[in-house]
């Protein structure tokens, strides 16, 4: 099952969208025909829902006929436009990138031994097709980090990680953008990850039961049409599991937090001389079985 | 004015002290007063005031009677128990920190050239009296850094450095409590300064008129009666002025957030051997027209 936030004549709204991926409902017609309480967004039905609303909703969607409205006819939104609290980060967590970077200034030589977690500003998020601000005053160096990004479904401190699955809702990508002179002019990266507009998200968020665990599944960003970042997540030097576990020990995650698991090789740092985005440029950031997220630079 | 809240008969309110501030009294009485739409919460207050809501509330509190609640009644909470963001936060802006820090592991030994900027999860964030759990299992170095606290109350982008302090809404003092090891271990900052607990706020929010601009206030923090940091924030690296005007190039600061400017020297990491906090200690942190805020280590 595949969620998304949609503006349709000036209304947000969340919605289903159907096996082609071309229609989409909106979830609170299929609520109301259940009896169950409207949503006002997806930060809301997640708060509101439990495993069993999937069930209800995936038999209801088959039972039932829906007024379905074409991806045409709808603007796709980032699927969490407002997260409740900044985006955790994981930062150098593919070996290929951790080495791309190595000896870069600013940057040690390491494989990290540990988890590298930092936050990023996303408050709006932005969506399928929104432009990124190049923000020429203060950066020339804006780069691309295609990442997987996990949804948080439940409530949970100290979680074991034979566990971790069940406090996923599910899954979508994040493009981490940054500014890389800000990030290293700063010290800690915060400051260089969290501009207006550098964060999209989407195009969708597919619910954990799509997406078989461990999760393995192709990561790849292209650049103008020319792929630049090409793994799996399979990858990860820390999986789901472990950073869901380690990050939950004295800290709780909460029902909408969103977790990004770093990038892969690839990004344009990584390239000598640097590939840095440009006005015009177009980034596509796929993963396998969740979509491609479209986005240009201003 | 001072603005605090607190929980009377299992109630959040928001409150007004009274000048000898033994004694509190609700806002929503005073704006149901003024026919105006009561709060629900000091994150709601924020978002609907403005200057002029202020002027109207001094003047009615002199021109009525209100039921005053004393102190010892109620409990008191953070003033802002839930920030809508991470709060943001400023690393090695004090000289003397910057010095006393100098060469440890994992810290470089140079003056910042720039504001270091990193978040701190807080929700909830803790209030007067409450006690910071030692989270044992995962840390045996658990830091104290009083530090002054910038409540904005006005959404801004690009804001020019002489008109920063139309964006405050008033001042705090919140203790970043920080599990050193995590701090190193993690690499970047947000994981070690993140745990359940660890961002006592408190106790008032004072009022941005009450406090000449530029700032410069007494800053204090003792354990156990044992002063161990004591400075002005006229020491800051970076002043109030520079640091809102720098982060909000490109990032838009918005009402409610909450800014913390960095700590003076004195803290436990400073001292040789370190003096780290243990259970039943007791922290006071003092910042001069604030107040003094209490705390207990688990």
């Amino acid at each position: 099952m595949y969620f998304c936030t949609y503006n349709y004549k000036e209304v947000e709204e969340v919605g289903i969208l159907d096996d082609s991926k071309t229609r989409v409902i909106s979830l609170n017609e299929i609520l109301i025909n259940l009896n169950y309480e409207k949503v006002s967004s997806m930060n809301d039905f997640i708060d509101k829902y439990d495993e069993n609303t999937i069930i209800q909703l995936k038999r209801n969607l088959k039972e039932n006929k829906f007024t379905y409205l074409s991806l045409d006819d709808i603007k796709l939104c980032a699927p969490i436009p407002y997260p409740k609290r900044n985006i955790i980060c994981l930062g150098k967590n593919y070996i290929d990138h951790a080495n791309e970077i190595a000896g870069l200034p600013g940057a040690d030589n390491e494989i990290p031994r540990f988890p590298i977690y930092f936050s990023k500003l996303a408050f709006p998020a932005i969506g399928q097709n929104d432009i990124i601000l190049n923000h020429k005053i203060i950066t020339d160096k804006i780069d691309y980090e295609v990442e997987l990004a996990i949804i948080i479904g439940k409530d949970g401190i100290n979680i074991k990680k034979e566990n971790v699955e069940e406090y996923i809702f599910g899954y979508t990508i994040i493009n981490d953008i940054s500014a890389r002179n800000l990030q290293r002019k700063h010290s800690q990266w915060f400051r260089g990850k969290s501009l207006e507009t550098f964060c999209p998200m989407g195009p969708y968020i597919v619910c954990k039961s799509q997406i078989p665990f461990p999760v393995e599944l192709d990561i790849k960003c292209s650049i103008n049409g020319e792929l630049r970042q090409n793994s799996n997540t399979r990858n990860l030097i820390f999986d789901i599991s472990y950073i869901i576990s380690d990050l939950s020990k004295g800290m709780k995650l909460k029902k909408g937090d969103i977790i990004i698991t770093g990038t892969p090789a690839g990004v344009g740092l990584g390239f000598k001389p640097y590939k840095m985005l440009h006005s015009g440029d177009v980034i596509e950031s796929y993963i396998e079985k969740i979509g491609t997220l479209i986005n240009y630079i201003e």
